[in-house]
């Protein structure tokens, strides 16, 4: 990933702000009755942490639900971080997990992946991949491919997900003995191979998500996908650790991005002896040492 | 579904708006440029609509994606929509296909789905049910639930749908013979199967979307979640006709909420002869007319 090696480490830190886990001195005793005032504090908080981290981080992914939250005033707080974040330099992964067909789902790729033309929203930047989930096939993921292919973008397809009850479906054992999840990746690495979508890196636009709890799927599935970058969740708090993700890494030490989101984020929390920000930058720093240790950057 | 026998039949208008094909009296030259414009224009056609059909239909579909294509301006027409279409006496089901896990579950369920509590956004009502996408597994439907039995709400699961594609991962067999859709459904059923989750009407809150062009699928899925109601997508321009869609039913015929999207939201454009609400509203008569006939009611 671009920057990755610029920064050390090709990792991404997950902004999925909760109102009630704000420092205080930035809620300011907002509890959530305003939903102006609720989105203006995770702003507010996530703007912090971009300029905490940029320097250090080669990528930030934005969790959609936390700002739909508070609706309208929350989406629009998701966009100008967005653009905020990309004026900084930064790689922005937008976690919106959308899936549709047809018609709406080109929709949602004008809407949560394209770069915006509107004349009246001021100056705003989309983000450079978007999450998408493609039980609805591959008709749902080509409305997004499009976009991607025009506008230099890329896209993580749901394969493997990291919460425990990810393996009701994705664990299913098919006919011809693969479990589901590698058909999905299957779907993904053929989607994406064409040599059109292959970029200098040696990676297709069409990544894929592959949680850090599941190192002996990463395995597999690295396999099954090796021109795909894995975005893998779960790192820190959802209790993958830097031995549990280099399954995700190709040989040469390249691939992944992976991605922790509260263990950054609310790191303050158990560093009260610094500034917040001062806080949330170390705890992305550990990170980035650890997994550039880990994978022998 | 409330309302149903009332109005005449169990079925729902899918409110997916195109700014390039509102009538030009509603559109008036917007391009698109304007996202305020569009989210205008999108708004007042569609509240059009809900007047036009709100006397003889007992539901409607709002599909998210074509209000978020307008960012925030969208979004907040989106949510007036919903508010409108209560105030009618309609049924409300929100099209948003979300799926996450964790914290991010519980804020999709928060802003997408349950009951707006915010004291500056004006008046607002949540939808009745909302579309979910399960490929997470049960503790990504959880938090949804939760909202759904606290506040009475509905949840339709993304089972078999209606579009070409989906059979690749949907239709793909598994080792015990059933393919994956089977295995989604008897999670629908076993999640949403509780005593308590089931109300009077003998249907559980937990339904399914299956789509109309695939009805040997639906008969089959009919037997694996019998508590389930079906939400129907793909009814009229997707090429599925009444006969398609009586699979979905149970023998009683209840159990299933039939939907069309383009053929009554745009019948205007192809019966131009009367104003565009009465092309809309007799294309909804239409539908009405055939569902009723078709189930027997």
């Amino acid at each position: 990933m671009q920057g990755s090696r610029e920064k050390g480490a090709p990792i991404c830190v997950g902004l999925d702000p909760v109102l009630e886990k704000l420092p205080e001195e930035v809620r300011h005793g907002v509890d959530g009755r305003s939903a102006a005032d609720a989105a203006q504090a995770i702003y507010t908080f996530c703007s912090g942490v971009l300029a905490a981290v940029a320097p250090y981080v080669p990528c930030v992914k934005l969790q959609s639900a936390c700002f739909e939250r508070y609706l309208w005033p929350g989406v629009e707080a998701y966009h100008r971080l967005i653009d905020e974040a990309r004026e900084l330099g930064l790689l922005v992964v937008a976690d919106a997990k959308r899936g549709d067909i047809g018609i709406s789902a080109e929709h949602y790729a004008a809407g949560c992946l394209a770069e915006p033309t509107y004349e009246d929203m001021g100056e705003l930047a989309g983000p450079d991949a978007l999450t998408i989930n493609g039980y609805l096939g591959a008709d749902s993921i080509e409305p997004f491919l499009d976009v991607a292919r025009k506008q230099g973008k890329g896209l993580f397809v749901l394969v493997r997900t990291s919460n425990p009850g990810g393996d009701a479906l994705q664990s299913l054992t098919l006919s011809d003995g693969r479990p589901v999840s590698d058909a999905v990746a299957q779907m993904v690495a053929t989607l994406g191979g064409g040599a059109a979508d292959i970029g200098e890196s040696g990676y297709s636009l069409l990544g894929a998500v592959v949680g850090a709890t599941k190192p002996a799927d990463a395995a597999r599935l690295r396999l099954i996908m090796p021109r795909s970058i894995f975005l893998v969740p779960g790192y820190g708090a959802q209790g993958g650790g830097v031995k549990d993700v280099l399954p995700c890494f190709n040989k040469d030490g390249t691939g992944a991005l992976i991605t922790a989101s509260r263990s950054v984020l609310f790191a303050f929390a158990k560093n009260t002896q610094v500034d917040w920000r001062s806080a949330v930058r170390e705890a992305a720093l550990q990170m980035r040492d650890e997994v550039k240790s880990g994978i022998g950057w």
